[in-house]
């Protein structure tokens, strides 16, 4: 098939003909970052710049492993140190590095809609490395990969995602991804965290972690994000843990061979126990690792792997 | 010809000949820049320091693609995290630097001067990417090269520049660039930031705008650099952009042709209108464009490209 | 010989074989450090992380050339702007770290121990580069090194260690490495920085400077780091320069042709004057150079130059 997409700005724009284009192109770089040499000639001479406006160690780190091994120049711009700090705005900023001819940026945003925003005004190639509480298109592909290579499908599959609804990116992107390859998809978090309408997206939504977790395949726990709300978390985390957290004795609701997933970094004793965290049924290091594989299928999209149009 | 210097601090130690020598080394350098495959083996197994004791995000960023296209390997080390911060004096810092066998350092530091203090102490080459108040050598290359790009030569045209005359190292360094190839400069400001005796340097001073662009082929419009001074604005911003600030009624002054730049970041709205930033007229991206072009030739030159002396 | 360490955690778990294997290895690589094509196949396609927790340019910096010149892909982490801020773990941030497959991860922690820690838990290569007030064994292998070179041996050489004796983790590895390679080792410093029990390490203590010195090949000062004790500093800096600074009387008691060496960065005036740190006698900046060779010896042996075991 042909790739049409230049930018990859969320899962939402994306057709189940192309998420399975981009989880089957990234089968072969999980295997390139396994070998001994793990390096590919394939994106020498091209430019990628990871333009961070939040701080990210393992996304930014991830996608700059990614460029490299397939032989990219990577540049990691960071806001602090940055023109941002000079008052300038964000598509000057963006022009001005497209004016040194890069062959992609890579750009995570605290705005939602800031890649899109840059991606109708700018001719290099947008990925999406998370922009506010919009999408995180990386992330739902390395766990659709994941859940894949687990259960060996996803189609099907119920997963069940648990936490701040409201403020995540990642279970938008989520949801889109995995109901449109096939799998049903439930949220559940405390009320303060669960949007009215989330449904719309195609999800179904519960005001409690049992009933969501019951019967499914897949359980992935959301981070609570202290850091990103100024106000006084709601409920505390002492109360999410307890409300919210997973057990041993909520995993035996789930399908005996279900699997548990976290995006990282994990609250350790929040929203899962050590026993669980590091236990048979998380593959929550696998999603680390694919996500490299990931990446690297996106990067090679975004730079000509394909000869894209759009 | 022999490009006899093994440092480059100021445009004030080359001459005509030189600098017409960089910028036509700079033309195979954009091209490469353009291509599909951005890279040439030309500095393989060079080691290009950045040290930047400024922050400084394009001009670091310009520069690393340079030495990443010519495939040297690029080390960056920013003044916080340094050493610096431990009280080591600059040519400690330098010289530890320097003891790593880097082929160049390329260096921006807030005190004027820094540069040339440390080429005469090193044996590495020193590129000078900005030091106080004193040089911006690459910024005015790229402006001199965006110049003979746009309108076929320097020689013979008027440049008028119009800002914060006092603070700016870009423009000390473009007015003896400019000079140099044969250009008439003159330089406008408010009083406040117009030194007495600036003439010297080759231009002509001017208290009003519209007097310095008048009949002007290239209008530069320098940066109002509110970080850096602690005192208040003297003029206000608000006054700056009445009196200062670029209209289409003053580029009506202008000769038709005439062409509009500025070294970024823009305050739009205070030096220039988004009218004029992205007008047809504007040549301020290609400014940065050929600022990765030019800071190849740089590097390419320091290290070594034509077998230096000095 | 066969090196059968897969981590570089200490001097102390290295018998004085491996260490002078070391040595001799990173000769070849202090030759390919001054040729004009500094670069090396060696290591392409290998992934170095720098994951350093306290800042460190030089180290850092000195790694990351190492690896660069060996041709590995070099990523660079810092504590600041990493996960580390959202309260993860060191063992999930290394154990994520590691997801990625990186061939070796060099670090540097606060904390004495951290690597030995990680080392445990970690199928990656870990080199220590700089933990607590542990070990730093990169150091004593380069100061080992730069000794070795200048005086064509180490074997029955007399080394005084001058300084913080308490805090330093350069004095502990080089104790170890120096001994183990048959050197006597005196320390000196204030009774304040001079943990009682040091002598059962296999060197020498002394509270005063010149009973150190007296008759020693080597006269190393190491660097009173006033960043670290928050407590104010016991004794004054003017009082420790008195009794523990080298002076050229003091120089007088040495040997005749003893070398001068320090770390870095000196704090000039207060280890020692500039006519000493600049002086015939001192080795300090070829410490620095030699750095990066030992370094590119740790890094190919770390990531499988010999097929390690262990």
């Amino acid at each position: 098939m042909t790739f049409n997409h230049k930018h990859i700005i969320g899962i939402k724009d994306l057709t189940p003909e192309e998420l399975t284009f981009i989880l089957d192109t990234s089968i072969s770089f999980k295997e390139i970052n396994r070998r001994d040499i793990k390096k590919v000639p394939t994106l020498r001479g091209k430019t990628i710049i990871n333009l961070f406006f939040e701080a990210s160690t393992r996304t930014r780190t991830s996608f700059e492993i990614a460029g490299k091994r397939l032989s990219a120049d990577t540049i990691n711009i960071s806001a602090s140190g940055s023109s941002v700090v000079k008052g300038e705005t964000l598509e000057d900023t963006a022009k001005n590095i497209e004016a040194m001819n890069p062959d992609a940026i890579v750009m995570r945003h605290n705005a939602s809609g800031a890649c899109e925003y840059l991606a109708k005004r700018l001719d290099c190639a947008i990925i999406n490395a998370g922009d506010g509480m919009h999408e995180h298109p990386s992330q739902a592909l390395l766990d659709a990969y994941t859940i894949r290579e687990a259960k060996g499908k996803i189609e099907g599959l119920t997963v069940a995602i648990i936490g701040d609804i409201t403020h995540s990116r990642v279970v938008r992107s989520n949801i889109y991804c995995l109901t449109k390859l096939g799998a049903k998809v439930r949220v559940a978090g405390p009320g303060t965290m669960l949007p009215p309408g989330i449904e719309r997206l195609g999800c179904e939504a519960y005001k409690n972690i049992d009933d969501a977790i019951k019967g499914s395949d897949v359980v992935m726990m959301l981070r609570i994000q202290r850091e990103r709300q100024g106000a006084p978390l709601i409920p505390s985390v002492r109360e999410y843990s307890k409300f919210f957290g997973l057990t041993h004795a909520r995993m035996k609701l789930a399908k005996e061979d279900a699997i548990v997933m976290h995006p990282g970094p994990i609250n350790r004793g929040v929203e899962l126990p050590t026993s669980i965290a590091d236990g048979p049924q998380n593959v929550i290091l696998d999603q680390v690792e694919n996500g490299v594989a990931v990446r690297m299928a996106l990067l090679y999209l975004a730079c000509g792997g394909e000869k894209l149009q759009d």
